[in-house]
C-alpha cells in the first residue's frame, strides 16, 4: 500500500477544483451527517492532549486521536503558536492529519490540514448557526479577523442569508486587510469602527469570536445589552485560562459545547455555570425538535475543536482528492521481500 | 519549512550506505548517551497509548510522544497487527515517526520506523546486555525468530563476543529461514531443536525473547534450572495479558524495566512482585558502579518501548539522511503568502 499525500498545493488545487462554496457545503454536510449519527459506542475520541511550553516562544503541539469502530483511525496533529503570524509570516495554527488502516496498521494518507482546520472549524459554526441563530437576513460580528474570520464568516454566509457584517481587530494592518481577504463572499463589511469591542454585543445577529487572545487577557468583547436573540460562535478560547467572552454575557447565554469534557478545560465553559451549560452540538442536532425555541435567547457555540471533525474533514478530502486526481501516493512503508527479514531489502 | 520524508526505500538505502554494523553502533552509542543524560525534568514523555479492536483481527494503533525541553517532538505511531506475516506478508509491527519543530509547529520530518523500531530495539537490548550479561564469548538463545530476532541478535553480537546461537520459533518456516536472514553475522546458529523452549534457560548465557505470543497464551519457555547468570531481553510482552517469561523464573530474577510505569501494565513486570523490579534502565546506566555484581546474577531486560528511544532513533536517522544526501523534501505545508488569508493561494 502507498500513502497518499495531500501537501499544501494539492490542497489548494482540490480547493479550486472543487469549488470553495461546494467544499464548505459539503463540509457541512458531513459534519450534520456524522454528527446526527453519532453516538459513543461507535466512536472512540481521546481528549486533546500535548505539550506546552512557552520557549522559545509560548506555543503547543497537540494531537486529536479518535476511532469509528471498524473504519480508520485518524490523528490529527496542531500546533499552536501564537507568534507565527507578526514574527515568521506563518500560520499561527498549523496542522497535519494522518489516516491509519485498522486492519493493517498502514499508513493510509496524511494531509496538511491546516487549511482543513480552518474550513471544518467554520463548517461546524455553520451548523451551530443553522440550529440556534435567527433566520433572514442578519448581520454578522466578527472579533478577529484574522484566517480563522475568513471560513467562519464563509460557512455562515452558506446557512444564512447575511445583510452586512462588521468586524474589529487588534491590528489595523489585519482589519484592513479583511474586506480584500473576504471579497470573494461579495458581502457589505465594515472594518472601520473604533472600540468597536464595545459595542458589538448589540450590533448583530451572529457573533463569530476568533482572536488569538492571551492567557487570563480576555474577554474581547465588554458586556453590554445584546440582541435578544444573539447566537455566538465562539473559536478563540483553546486553552485553559484562555477565554474571549465577558463571563456575566456568557453565563446569562444558553452554552453548547463541542465537546463537553474539552470545554470545561479549555473553551468557554471553564467560566460558564453548569446550569446554562447544555447539550454538545451532536446531541442537539440529534434532539433539534426539542431546541427551535433557542433561536430567540442569548446562544453560544462552544468550539474548542473536536476529533471526530477532523476524521470527518480529513476523509471528505480525501474521497475528493481521489475523485479529482489530486494528490500525490509516496511508497512511506518499508515493505520487505520477507516480513521477518528487518534488512531483507537492504 | 519543507518536510524531510525518509521513506521505506531511503531507510534501505540509509543502512546500505552507513553500513548495518555501524548504524547498530551509532544506535547504541546514542541511546547510552540519552539514558546516560535523561531527567524527567528535562524531557516530557506521554504514557503509550492508543486504540485496541479486535476486528477485523486484532490489533492496536498507538502514539508514543516525546518533548526533550528546547527540543522537537517526535511522535512515533505504531500499529500492531499479528496476523500480517501470515495473512498479508506485512510485518506485525508498522511504525512511523514524526519530528515537529516547538518554534513553528512545522513538521520537519517524517520517517518509516519499522526498521526503525527493530533497531532500536536491538539497540535497547544491546545496551542492557552490556549492563548485565556476563563477558566473554557467550551462548545466545533466541525465543521466537521473526524480525526483532534479527535486530536483538544483532545488537548483541556488537556489544559480547558470541560463541553460538541457539533459537526456536512456532512456525518451521520462520525457524528454518533464521539462519540465512542472520547469515551476514556470520555467528554459529542451531534452530534444529524440538522442543528448546523446555531446556533454554539451561543452554545460554543471554536469552532474547522476542515472539508474538497471544493474550494469556504465554509463557513461551518452561521453568527450568537456568545459568545463575543468565540475562534475558524479554521483547514481546506488550500488551495486557501478554506475557513471554514464566512467572516463577521472572520472579526469582533482578527485573530491570524500561519504563516502570508501562512495563507495569504491558510488560512482564505485570506478574513480577514489587521487591524483585530495580531502578529503570536509563537510571541503572547513570548508577552503573552499583549494579556491577548484577551480571553474577539473573536478570530480566523488560522492553516494552521507551519512547525516548524512538526520538533518539528518528533523530539519528535524520542526521545520517541529511549528511548522506538520502531521503527527499515535500511541501507538505500551507505557507500562503498572507497567513491570515486561509484561501489566500487559490
Amino acid at each position: 500500500m502507498t500513502t497518499k499525500v495531500l501537501a499544501a498545493a494539492d490542497m489548494t488545487r482540490l480547493l479550486e477544483v472543487v469549488g470553495r462554496d461546494q467544499f464548505m457545503d459539503l463540509m457541512i454536510e458531513r459534519l450534520r451527517a456524522r454528527f446526527l449519527d453519532h453516538s459513543a459506542d461507535a466512536v472512540e475520541v481521546r481528549t486533546r492532549d500535548g505539550f506546552r511550553y512557552d520557549k522559545p516562544d509560548l506555543g503547543l503541539i497537540e494531537w486529536m486521536p479518535t476511532h469509528e469502530i471498524g473504519g480508520p483511525v485518524v490523528v490529527k496533529m496542531v500546533g499552536y503558536h501564537p507568534a507565527n503570524p507578526i514574527q515568521r509570516s506563518l500560520p499561527s495554527v498549523i496542522a497535519t492529519s494522518s489516516m491509519w488502516d485498522t486492519e493493517t496498521g498502514q499508513l493510509v494518507a496524511i494531509a496538511d490540514a491546516t487549511l482543513l482546520t480552518a474550513v471544518r472549524t467554520g463548517a461546524t459554526s455553520g451548523l451551530a448557526t443553522e440550529l440556534l441563530a435567527r433566520t433572514g437576513p442578519i448581520a454578522v460580528g466578527l472579533a478577529g479577523l484574522g484566517a480563522q474570520a475568513i471560513t467562519q464568516l464563509h460557512a455562515v454566509s452558506r446557512v444564512r442569508e447575511i445583510d452586512h457584517v462588521i468586524g474589529f481587530d487588534d491590528d489595523p494592518d489585519v482589519a484592513a486587510s479583511f474586506a480584500e481577504r473576504a471579497d470573494f463572499l461579495g458581502l457589505d463589511i465594515d472594518t472601520s469602527g473604533s472600540d468597536r469591542a464595545a459595542t458589538i454585543l448589540g450590533e448583530v445577529d451572529v457573533l463569530c469570536t476568533c482572536t488569538s487572545v492571551d492567557i487570563g487577557a480576555g474577554p474581547v468583547i465588554s458586556d453590554c445589552e445584546a440582541r435578544p436573540w444573539l447566537h455566538v460562535n465562539a473559536v478563540g478560547a483553546d486553552f485553559p485560562g484562555k477565554l474571549e467572552l465577558p463571563s456575566a454575557f456568557a453565563n446569562r447565554s444558553f452554552v453548547v459545547p463541542d465537546t463537553l469534557e474539552q470545554c470545561l478545560v479549555e473553551g468557554e465553559c471553564q467560566q460558564v455555570s453548569s446550569d446554562r451549560i447544555g447539550p454538545a452540538l451532536s446531541e442537539m442536532l440529534q434532539r433539534a425538535d426539542e431546541f427551535a425555541d433557542r433561536r430567540d435567547e442569548l446562544t453560544v457555540f462552544d468550539s474548542t475543536g473536536w476529533a471526530v471533525e477532523d476524521d470527518v474533514a480529513l476523509r471528505l478530502a480525501v474521497e475528493l482528492a481521489t475523485a479529482h486526481g489530486v494528490g500525490s501516493q509516496i511508497e512511506l512503508e518499508r515493505l520487505p521481500r520477507d516480513p521477518h527479514d528487518p534488512y531483507g531489502t537492504v
